[in-house]
């Protein structure tokens, strides 16, 4: 699957990765054009300067809808993904309210009262329950929410809803995104449209960013569909090695066209946008896959991958189209400190296209330990994480 | 200790961070002056551009000597690291060969060969036996070592050591070092010279670089004071969370002066070495010390100090002198992924200095959960950081 394409054969359209197995027959629709069953619209609030769009909603009309939602394991999670935890029907959203530029993170009782106070606007808008309104939020931490202004927003935004907001709902969403990431499909009977947001703070204990998922198919357990879907997707990425505080992943399903998903269809939406997020982190340039394979066990694929993944070194590395080997030998040998192994040498490490030119470059490390294996997809670090990093301030 | 002395006394001569406590009565030598009954010496041998020096000979000529080494744990380790664990007589090193510009790592069987090699013309140049040759590389890696060259700097050398050639031995294992890292003290009848390179490739298990300690005191078990003296410096530093192919720290006792080393004397050289090497972190211009309080156990303590230190968006936070704390709950938070803690808030963490104008900056996190602590040292991420490692190439 990996190299079923080369890296200068790029695809049209959304499935444009060499790393996404695109359903067959999966038609592209206009992507503010949610499923049907669903409107969405985005306000301006004044969190985000220059006028832009930084409140969002989403509102499901169909009579019923099942859903799943997987949510940040980080220990400070933020307000919003408290709720979802504690005050959200997970199986029955029917709408959901979001802001950027604020992640309402590290708010202390100030922002779970904040975080309710948005849930129950929203109900109030949309004339819903508050527990089927679920409450994402996106920016800076540690930054009192100001929620005057962003319960005009949900007020705004939930009385102007569309079925072709699709577009607007993503762009409210978004923070240092340099675009949006969103699709609407058509397969098999049944649309699926996805919006998602994320650049910086990548690396998921699943989930990395926020991203709704809407489709009128028929999904008996949503939440095993979608934590198949985001195992293979946003826990296979980083940027830069940080769990967020406000990942959050949903899915609604109204089951109204009848038909079930095709196959893989999730799976392949949910790793395009994946792998969005990581073309888009922060001052990227260059996306790389790292390969382990014949390790001795899953947990020490998993961690030779991840050394790899997020060593700045082998980042740089990337950045500078410099096929140095010698970093992907150390950082593999990092994560297995201690392990008597034979050195890793030229012959176990394919890496040739980390010095060539492609937008997406391969590097296979084969251990000769066992047959375990593990990917992980991940950005390059460049000039401008420095800038955006050193210069986004509270 | 942490806060004997604010930011903005610094001090003046070799001990000049905050974090060090300098041991009474403890004079500066000239630190090119090495301990009595040792020599050194570098030449060029072309492994460096410039004409600048790169091969290195340190020679005991005392009529006893006490050793111990230590050696990175990576498991790609360098050929002349597996040389000294497997080829060297640790407790009884009489002589250093060094170079810079090539690590010899990931260099298979032929490198193992190259070290060898270097061993035995080492030997040869000063007329002691192999085993108690001591052979250490830096620099790039995955390059095969043109080895012709080097003997003939290690005969060169060898044949020009000279008491006071501390300062040609540590500019001749400098690479990306913005200066020299080395010292010579006499205290309580007894001096101890020092000399230590890094500055990328920095996260321990224990040590991070390259660094040699020689002394006339009489110390009698070498290896249990090396330990203890690298766990408190070098264990507790990181610049880019890289555990090195090839960190090496030795020391050489005579015990000619009939002394003891004067209890924290050992400690206190090598914590300055280490923060010297932080703060010459490659491209950094800043550093950061974060300690952790009250956590559960000694694990989960490490575990939050390495994450908030390696962070990037800590470091660029650093960089900027951005008081950002909602960047510290957020890694604090990762590395606690799971537990069901209070959302660390402002009142845990004590983060001002983060913002303000200082050189050396602390960090400190309580997190109310037991009675363990850790601390480490940090450096910041800037431009020059992806500069010169997206530019430094095989």
């Amino acid at each position: 699957m990996s190299r079923q394409q080369t890296a200068d054969s790029r695809r049209q359209g959304f499935f444009r990765s060499r790393w996404v197995d695109a359903p067959d027959g999966a038609e592209e629709l206009d992507p503010a054009q949610l499923a049907p069953g669903f409107r969405a619209g985005g306000a301006h609030c004044g969190l985000k300067g220059g006028g832009e769009t930084d409140v969002a909603v989403l509102a499901c009309d169909a009579e019923s809808v099942d859903s799943a939602v997987l949510l940040t394991r980080n220990a400070a999670a933020a307000a919003p993904v408290r709720l979802c935890r504690d005050d959200l029907d997970q199986g029955g959203v029917r709408a959901v309210v979001v802001n950027s530029g604020n992640a309402n993170a590290a708010t202390g009782r100030q922002g779970y009262r904040d975080a309710l106070t948005m849930q129950m606007a929203g109900a109030d808008a949309l004339g819903v329950e508050p527990e089927t309104v679920a409450v994402a939020e996106t920016g800076v931490i540690g930054v009192p929410l100001e929620i005057a202004p962003v319960i005009d927003g949900i007020r705004s935004a939930g009385g102007a809803l569309s079925p072709g907001g699709g577009g607007e709902f993503t762009r409210a969403i978004m923070t240092t995104d340099r675009g949006p990431k969103h699709c609407t499909l058509r397969a098999g009977g049944v649309t699926v449209s996805a919006q998602a947001k994320g650049a910086g703070m990548i690396e998921p204990g699943f989930a990395t960013m926020l991203c709704f998922v809407q489709t009128d198919a028929r999904v008996s357990d949503p939440e095993a569909e979608l934590r198949r879907a985001v195992a293979g997707s946003f826990e296979r990425i980083t940027v830069d090695g940080q769990m967020s505080t406000n990942d959050t992943v949903i899915l609604q399903a109204t089951g109204a066209a009848g038909e079930p998903l095709l196959p893989g269809l999730l799976d392949a939406v949910l790793l395009q946008l994946a792998l969005e997020v990581v073309a888009d982190g922060e001052g990227a340039e260059r996306v790389g896959r790292v390969e382990v394979t014949r390790a001795a066990n899953a947990g020490e694929a998993e961690r030779v991958a991840r050394a790899v993944a997020n060593s700045p070194l082998v980042k740089t590395a990337l950045t500078g189209r410099d096929a140095n080997w010698g970093r992907i030998a150390q950082a593999a040998g990092m994560a297995l400190a201690g392990v008597a192994i034979d050195e890793p040498g030229p012959h176990s490490i394919d890496f040739e296209e980390l010095g060539a030119d492609v937008a997406e470059a391969e590097i296979g490390i084969t251990l000769g330990r066992g047959d375990a294996s593990a990917h992980v997809y991940f950005s390059d670090l460049t000039h401008e994480y420095i800038r955006i990093n050193a210069e986004y301030t509270t």
